[in-house]
């Protein structure tokens, strides 16, 4: 049976891609070598690296503009840490919308002063905060781009003079729009990206080097930039696999085409919630992610019922989180939109059936 | 043609690692998915993550000894910044064997005072010091087992009152030894464990929570001890590599059987550098690594010979590092005997020829 997989991350990556990264593993490049194997110092190796970095700038419309993009691992939580050692030296401005802007925010304190311009929590992060103001006397603006939990997306960001981070974990490379507004931009890569295990950080090279601390080496984005990403053994495989699919989305039609095949699946998905009684969406309308979709069954002892339709059609991991409940179904750069058309077709099955 | 792969890391795992770490891209456990494509949260990855947790504890004899095993991201670079992060009260007591612990001193300086009780520097590593003392007056003390850079290996470790924290990334699961000497291991996998990406810290509880620093989320083992190694996403892949070469080392009948094959390999490797004239080892005979075996051709004028017989008969990563030059032939778990041979004949046939 055909398994439409709407993991919310680890998630699905395209099926090209995994046959090449199963085959890399006996034997890479014909050197008669596993990719498991090879030396990160070998030629082999610094061409997958160099070919990564360069790769995610050129998806991004960021070459020559004074960006570096660097590989690390530690996920996204690493980069709360990262950031705050790397540009805090006063104060940091956070927009509050979901569990990783706080978790974000909580490592941040450990550096300095945290201003949170504005927050969710009072709706369980249902939406995204607007209207409000970014103090000019911070050293810069954090915020989440995508809330893999709640399902809520930002559709604008703030013009601010002060350099702007975004943890962009859940929606990168999904969705097109003017990068250069960003000047820090991380992500890890279990999602859009490539498998667990790598963090792509892209930086603009003038907003280092201004704190006063001291920062350990593996800490310091300067020394990684300086020593391309290798500044000691980087994780190998999660690198080559992500560059893999990278590679897969540029021949798509990069980043504009994948994303008018994530608005048509968000779509069909989101009418369905709206024009189907027996389900309600959990966020507010125009904050909806075109990534992950949260919603509830107006009447929860429909729950096995549709549980089990799900899992006869080979609906894997919309489970939603435990903090909202439901369902959330995720829908990234390769879930194809016949795994979307099958739910949706599993909920009408269940109105016509309730 | 057999490549017989000497590289100091990323290293060659088991062959039979490689076919079911291949097969596990494509379809994991039969469920039509990937590996790459699961949630951490899954069961079927929890009960990787919890095996790899335990095997590594039982394969080092550690089991219901107070010990706890995680697998984090960032390798030995990363573990010189949280062995002090979590450890590094006042003082450190450090010792010098190389570049691996020339770094973990530099970095456990940003954190409080070091004391380095004796190093080999001054004659570029080719020695373990001895006849240090350690202070009474220090948090810890800090060895790297293994040198891979230079070849040499510490035999004895000294009994003291302190806690002792070991770099073991280049030769855990080597060789058999009392490792509930040690207060804290750990070992980026990439050797003898598995691929690149994942890092194993074993480290006794009742060591922790001693600091009176505030120490951020990622860096605390303590964290990662009670969320069970699942703090945030892990390096999934690394660590499901990282079990099947584990189970594959306890299936040869663990450390002791593989130390065996270990000392029979490096005898048969150093027989040969003492007793060819055209070779000279590179260490002092008494600290020589079973792991990494470092020499040099006498008369560097046989270097292009050499190498090319070495490239005919597939002989791959026995270039020196450029600290020390000359060769070096990496001698890990997984290298079988016969690769040994294979390297020996050459040297054999390069006197005869030469």
């Amino acid at each position: 049976m055909k398994i439409h997989n709407f993991s919310a991350g680890p998630c699905i990556l395209p099926q090209e891609v995994f046959q090449e990264a199963s085959q890399a593993i006996l034997n890479y490049n014909n050197s008669g070598l596993s990719i498991l194997e090879i030396s990160h110092r070998s030629k082999d190796f610094v061409a997958v690296m160099e070919e990564a970095r360069s790769i995610s700038l050129e998806l991004l419309g960021l070459q020559n503009k004074g960006y570096k993009a660097i590989f690390l691992q530690g996920g996204a939580s690493m980069q709360f840490l990262m950031v705050a050692y790397n540009l805090l030296e006063q104060k940091g401005a956070y927009l509050n919308t979901g569990t990783w802007s706080s978790k974000a925010i909580k490592e941040a304190k450990l550096f300095g002063e945290v201003n949170v311009v504005k927050s969710s929590e009072d709706k369980n992060f249902s939406y995204i905060p607007k209207g409000y103001m970014i103090p000019t006397d911070v050293d810069y603006f954090h915020c989440t781009s995508n809330n893999t939990i709640f399902g809520t997306q930002m559709k604008e960001f703030p013009n601010t003079p002060k350099p702007m981070v975004c943890d962009m974990s859940s929606d990168i490379f999904s969705r097109d729009m003017d990068f250069s507004k960003f000047d820090l931009i991380y992500a890890g890569a279990q999602k859009n990206m490539g498998p667990a295990g790598t963090t792509l950080v892209i930086v603009k090279e003038s907003l280092l080097g201004k704190v006063t601390r001291k920062i350990p080496s593996m800490m310091d984005y300067k020394v990684h930039i300086e020593k391309e990403s290798m500044f000691n053994t980087p994780p190998v495989y999660a690198v080559y696999v992500s560059l893999l699919t990278m590679k897969w989305l540029k021949a798509q039609g990069g980043i504009k085409a994948i994303e008018e095949r994530n608005e048509k699946k968000a779509q069909l998905l989101y009418s369905e919630i709206d024009i189907n009684p027996l389900f309600k969406g959990y966020t507010a309308v125009e904050d909806r992610s075109i990534m992950n979709a949260t919603f509830n069954l107006n009447d929860e002892s429909l729950k096995e019922k549709f549980d089990s339709m799900c899992k006869e059609a080979g609906i894997n991991g919309i489970n939603g989180h435990r903090s909202v409940g439901g369902y959330r179904a995720s829908m990234y750069n390769a879930l194809p939109l016949e795994s979307v058309e099958v739910l949706v077709d599993v909920m009408s099955d269940l109105e016509r059936n309730a």
